[in-house]
């Protein structure tokens, strides 16, 4: 029987232990580190030959980094001999790049996906993709998991009364917010943001009743947090009691911890699908993890079990 | 007629310009920044649909940043309907890492050529790669020049007497030394690095004669000029009068700046394959550039010419 070996890179360490501890294997030895001029070396401290290897590797910042790492041990576990090379990535960067907004743009999220092929990965293992479709850029096997469920459980137990309402950020976001009060079994309300005219600032309509009510926000991936800081304003103004805010992703990048600390969001739910820095992990913010999911759609996998199961309840 | 078009990415600016205007033509219109999360941004500012697009980069540090620039560059121009894209690539970064020196290593010059033609490359032009080998990494046309003949005439007008001998600093490096030291026409020495036991200290031994003599020595590239500066203080002990060096790709990385300034050595001339920053301009180090040679091969591979007559000196 192929042994199942996990490797960890340097994106999302502890998220990596976690994993590894809910399928109950130790981390495969390895050594990933710089030469002196910054080119990555990777050193595979124990035989894989024959193995099924599973390597948990993030693309957040800094992504061209993490993203090379992750190409460069699928070209070494390949060269030894792999049996399978299984990539799960918890965070898939550049995914917003999905298509061609406007001419002569990249497809990077494809490019990526084509990277990944080329290397020799195998499967993909994968946690709400910013677009579903981002699925049809492989043409190896792809399973897909959702971190709603997980943000549902938390607020099944924290802030939630029967006074809720669950709000999607965007007109994007809806399914999403649906499924999320489907669990909650509260209603939902969306904010509908417009700009009247060209170069006048965007006005925020909520549609639906939130007077008097706890708000609770989502989205998939919160990056300079304009878009959630902006919303729980027009909530408050609107009537809302409090506003909680979560998401699977949290990129965080440039101002958006200061926003946070300054809007009017009471908590911050998010994933540890990223692993924060200590300069992020502020208080509002509550991190839970997918590592048991991933860990166990991990071990479904490997033992030829559909992995859908793990989640009743579909997003997307 | 396709029309040639000339496209600068951020890793050496400098001899972009150099080989446009060695071309006659202006840099394509692009900018190529950064989101707010580092994620690459390009963005193609001019049509550029059926013609014949050149890419100059290098991918020196920061080698995965310069690399996805590079990628995603390729794959915005494919999608944007270039007729060839042909990628310019004065330094040729991981190249050190083109075989498995050791078990489970990964071979990532390799994997950087899979990448680049799947991204959608079609022709490659390189300048003194690590190993010649490399070369065969790629199914699509590559043309391989030459820095040496560069560096043959700096000497030719300066530091040179007929009391000189070109130095390599070691066995791997005696083929270039030796057409160095043709075109020059001045005798050959080699430096014979040996460690007589595991654990002791490398003796340098040097074989031909050095005494009374200026040294000069070549290498392909300098990284963090151990070996280059070890070398030159083992010339002066032997009596060598004078140490000169020189390299085509300018790595110069960790404590190279300050090895080379506490070195015999005189002066250091490099190309402007790999652009340095202002810290590492300092007096002892002279650069040629290679900004007139990759642009007269730019035209004849335009013009469907042969590149090599731009070398009647071959090395390797
Ligand atoms: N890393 C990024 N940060 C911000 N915007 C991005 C990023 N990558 C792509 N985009 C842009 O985001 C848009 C797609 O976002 P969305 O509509 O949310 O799918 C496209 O117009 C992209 O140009
Ligand atoms: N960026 C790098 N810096 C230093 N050594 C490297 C680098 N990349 C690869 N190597 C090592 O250099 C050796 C090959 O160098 P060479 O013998 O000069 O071709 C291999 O053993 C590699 O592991």
């Amino acid at each position: 029987d192929p042994k199942l070996k996990i490797f960890a890179l340097n994106s999302n360490q502890p998220l990596a232990e976690k994993i590894a501890e809910a399928v109950g294997v130790k981390l495969g030895k390895t050594s990933v580190d710089r030469f002196s001029d910054g080119e990555i070396r990777i050193n595979i401290e124990e035989s894989i030959r024959g193995d099924q290897v599973y390597i948990i590797q993030s693309t957040s910042a800094p992504v061209n980094d993490n993203l090379m790492e992750l190409l460069i041990m699928i070209d070494a576990l390949r060269r030894a001999s792999a049996k399978t090379i299984n990539v799960v990535i918890p965070y898939y960067g550049y995914a917003r790049q999905d298509r061609k907004a406007r001419s002569r743009e990249p497809i990077t999220a494809k490019l990526v996906a084509n990277m990944l092929e080329t290397a020799g990965a195998t499967r993909v293992l994968a946690l709400d993709l910013h677009a579903a479709q981002i699925q049809g850029f492989f043409d190896i096997p792809l399973d897909h998991l959702m971190g709603a469920p997980l943000l549902a459980d938390y607020f099944l137990t924290h802030h939630l009364d029967e006074n809720a309402v669950v709000v999607s950020p965007d007109h994007g976001g809806v399914t999403r917010a649906r499924k999320l009060a489907e669990l909650l079994k509260v209603p939902i309300a969306i904010i509908d943001k417009r700009r009247p005219r060209a170069n006048v600032a965007e006005v925020m309509n909520i549609i639906g009743d939130v007077k008097g009510k706890r708000a609770i926000m989502i989205d998939d991936m919160i990056d300079t947090a304009g878009t959630i800081t902006l919303g729980a304003q027009a909530l408050m103004d609107a009537g809302a009691t409090e506003v909680y805010a979560s998401c699977t992703h949290p990129v965080l990048s440039g101002p958006a911890i200061e926003r946070i600390e300054k809007s009017p969001i009471k908590k911050l739910i998010v994933t540890d699908s990223i692993a924060l820095p200590a300069e992020k992990q502020i208080e509002k913010i509550v991190q839970v993890s997918v590592g048991q999911l991933m860990g166990q759609a991990i071990k479904f996998i490997h033992e030829n079990k559909p992995v859908s199961p793990l989640f009743k309840n579909r997003f997307h």
